[in-house]
């Protein structure tokens, strides 16, 4: 049994973190908690999300004294704003525990792109470099021997998810850029009241263009320049990537098709489909990402799907965990 | 040509209303405001409600001195805070101006109603026994005398529009009290941040049970006690209310369709339904209130729609302008 | 280990069972079925439920041949249309297998009720009889001993879980009928193609006014006369019952409080809310009745939030089941 | 006066001519039609969209006799399917009528088209021939001139709106191929029961990818090819379109909002945004088509709005007819 510690447990992430957390049987959670500050601090989890109720009762206690909370504690996860996240992770790093680490702190190897993107100046340039990134599926690994491991973005695991197996393969043109244009349910943005979560205000929209801080985290860790175009999408929870891409010459949907069941055949949380792509409602509320294309030409389609919250937060979350410890990669997924 | 200035345009029922008055063939819009704290002073409306851009396009002013605001202005519409009404509403009447106030600050002559309900000791007596309330359907007479118009709530547009032909024809049994069951689509909130709002947030339930600030609204200007239970539900607009009645001991449903054939027969926004009852989306985006009904035995259930920001704020306030004036009743709003 | 069969998996109820089964420990899907003209026969339940992919993949079968299809078979699910569980059950039950029948085929005591109900001659009077109606939290010891167990409509196990312990308490004044206005998802209305359902064609309405089949299994059941109101909401999933009651005199809100404690303070799936009342996104997707109420003076509000394809179909037949074979009432459904 | 068919008027695109042409100052409408064959012929087209009520109560008559119902008829709106408005067309033309059709019959000059995309053998090439495609504010000129004027497609209209001063004006690198991603809502596919269009069904997903028979319609009438991915949406009317381009080298941003100034500043339903691109909400209901773009080094993303059902259906083919016949080109439809 390890002892587990979730704060940021007042959000959507978190939420799903704790429902996952509660029924898996190697864990035990021993508190939740969020910073000090949050008007939620001292609430019953099951007071922010009612659904919890009767499953899990745990009330989420302000964060104030780092140690003190890291006592007793193998695993925490921080489902925390970045800047959070950023000043937290080392603190429990020398407390002794395995960081899971759901923000875009530790993600990118290289300060500059905090300050631009985060808005902040990184004070640890020795933990982004000891950090192993999260893409289960590709990092197996290097998350078995990690002690801070900073779980992809959103949109960054539904992109690098569809892309990742054409880049190592070589199937790409590079003279064109793939296009990514992407949707997102309104829980990407948190749980917070603002204008643009409005209920009336929200509708399909794009934002972000040439501008989000999801562009180079995908960029980096493909090793390809990409067009990334996010949008807001009017449902609560999903993404799907719609992602068109230049073939080199030769390359068939055949050898497309291989490059997928090489890279993902055996891997249990990437649904690959045979003939058609997935539509959103095939992925919310499960921990899949699922992957469809078609290809005329050199063009290829590539379409991923996968609910942001979990195979795009906490399930991948969950999934890391699961490799890390040795247990079953979709213990408590499924 | 009547000058017209709208104050509180930049919320939704302040955006229909610039709507109905730009294509109004007898009104000029002078100017749109918002109070001086507003943190949409100084933005054009149709940055703010980009669907009027190229229709409307004129600043959101900060209200700073009401009588310089009045000045050369006929008609003003109050579409703000109860208290920001209250304060207003009389400085526009010493001007000159003819005020349509679609807050809750004139509708109910029990000065200590506002104390409970609306949090503010109400200063002006006076205004509120001259004050005509503007159910435009049962109020025209009146109306065409008023200088100050309170115009109704959303609630109690669709809630009164029911039951009062029912109530003046005696049909009720008084032993029961009606239960009204309405679901109101978001906006009915407002325009602005709030958690309850968000987006991920909104679902179908009730809230405001046995105190919500239109229940004494109904009650009082029905003339009888009533059961009123709002529901939030998951759309932006419309209202749907399902009210169960019962009824005097050998009245039929012949005698209902004639109560309400007899009071809106010629009432250009009420469409009565021969059979069935009305479904939200025959309401959303056009000024009218409908109503269908069934009767079995001493049972009645009658059903009323609208759209909460038309004939339950907007449409229903320019009504009440159209008659007060002695335009057509419908004019800029078919 | 039981084996089990699941006859009408290509509906929605279908899937939700398919999963639940496919999870518990102590059950085998030997096959899914649906009725040999459907055309979905033959097809993979991942290709009709493509959320199941990688979870449960079982071709679903035609069912042409009852007595093959029985054989080594414990435990048969019928989620079918009202008439094909009336057809089948019989000979389920005849090759000695427990059936837990979805449809309202053997919901009332009264063959009557089907002919003007659901349009068919009610042919299986003795199994009428001998059915228990499976409302887990009041008809436990009953289904212990059953062999034919019908799960009750999704409306009228939020109705009576809601008002069960207040007739069982006799807190309700008998002059006047509970108002229940209940609003459920689309699916409620199954899958399949039809205008009504047409997503453009959907909003909040009501519908089956003084007419609907749930009607008279809520009135019989619970053995008061009830004015039943169901509306279609515009969401897929959820059933939220807002329920007007008069209490006996000198009842208080403490005496209803005790009532649903004591009725069901030991029961699992139903949530007690001690202060507020359940919004229906807290129990989509899970297997809860939720419940809270409101009194003032000799009025009551009881407002019941289910997931109308678990706590209303899918979920109570499991936990029916686990009740009849002595499983933990909550295995596999949480 | 001229006098007015509208066939067709039991769909969502028929509903929304009706409304345009029943408040339009010019125009008489004699009758409304359907197929003979259509269930809906006979009713109401208030029955059919409720919403109407009050408005327009015509019946919905069964269109057996083209002469007869093509008697003192000066302009006859095609809102049917392709190959019925195939059929019409001539009929009509020959009874001397001005001709709007709505459908994909006459849009393209390739007979060979019709098979493909549309499954039937096109009888009529000297019709394509003098067809003029009523993309409004490109073809007024020839508009003015036609007889029967083929109305685009909802995708095409914002797909050409959005990339035609583009390529008029040189602007993009020929050697990559401009991305449409787009997204309409659920009214696209027609007022019909269909599992696709089922409530529960509907989610965001692509379709026709490669092979949406709108891809030949758009790159055919630019004069470019284009990839072309259209999505279901899960909203009943708009789409979005989201276009990555590449820019010739040397080609800037100011370049860009040049050539859209030039093209669209003097046309009333293509609104630029100086900055930012449009959301759908701000375009549903109303007339226009919004275009907003961003530029970064060679890249361009361009983003076009527009409500389906009207910039995409009848507001264009309104639109069309008031350039046809000299009348202000708003005219009813602001």
């Amino acid at each position: 049994m390890l002892n587990t510690l979730i704060v940021g447990a007042s959000g959507y992430t978190g939420a799903e973190l704790a429902l996952y957390l509660n029924r898996h049987p190697q864990m035990n959670i021993t508190a939740l908690a969020v910073s000090a500050q949050s008007v939620d601090a001292g609430k019953r989890i099951s007071d922010l999300h009612p659904q919890l109720k009767g499953i899990i009762e745990l009330p989420v206690q302000p964060l104030t004294d780092v140690a003190e909370a890291a006592k007793g504690v193998d695993v925490v996860f921080l489902a925390t704003d970045h800047k959070v996240s950023h000043d937290l992770a080392p603190q429990f790093l020398a407390a002794g525990c395995t960081v899971f680490d759901l923000s875009g702190a530790f993600r990118v190897q290289d300060a500059e792109f905090y300050n631009r993107y985060y808005g902040f100046e990184h004070q640890h340039a020795d933990l982004l470099s000891q950090a192993v990134y999260g893409l289960a599926e590709w990092q197996a690994d290097n998350i078995r021997q990690a002690q801070l491991i900073a779980v992809p973005g959103c949109y960054p695991t539904a992109s690098q998810l569809a892309l990742k197996p054409l880049v190592e393969g070589g199937l790409l043109n590079p003279e064109q850029w793939p296009v990514i244009d992407a949707t997102s349910g309104v829980s990407g943005a948190g749980r917070k009241a603002s204008m643009t979560n409005s209920f009336c205000e929200v509708s399909l929209q794009p934002y972000g263009i040439f501008n989000h801080r999801h562009h180079p985290e995908i960029a980096t860790h493909l090793g390809i320049p990409v067009i990334f175009t996010p949008h807001l999408g009017n449902f609560p929870r999903g993404i799907l990537a719609t992602i068109t891409c230049r073939l080199q010459p030769g390359v068939t949907a055949q050898d497309v098709a291989e490059a997928y069941h090489n890279a993902y055949h055996d891997k249990p949380l990437v649904r690959l489909y045979e003939k058609g792509v997935p539509a959103l409602k095939s992925v919310v509320g499960l921990p899949f990402c699922d992957i469809g294309f078609a290809v005329q030409g050199e063009h290829l389609i590539v379409v991923a799907a996968e609910d942001n919250l979990l195979k795009g937060a906490a399930a991948q979350a969950v999934q890391c965990m699961n490799i890390r410890f040795g247990f079953p990669e979709t213990q408590s997924l499924l």
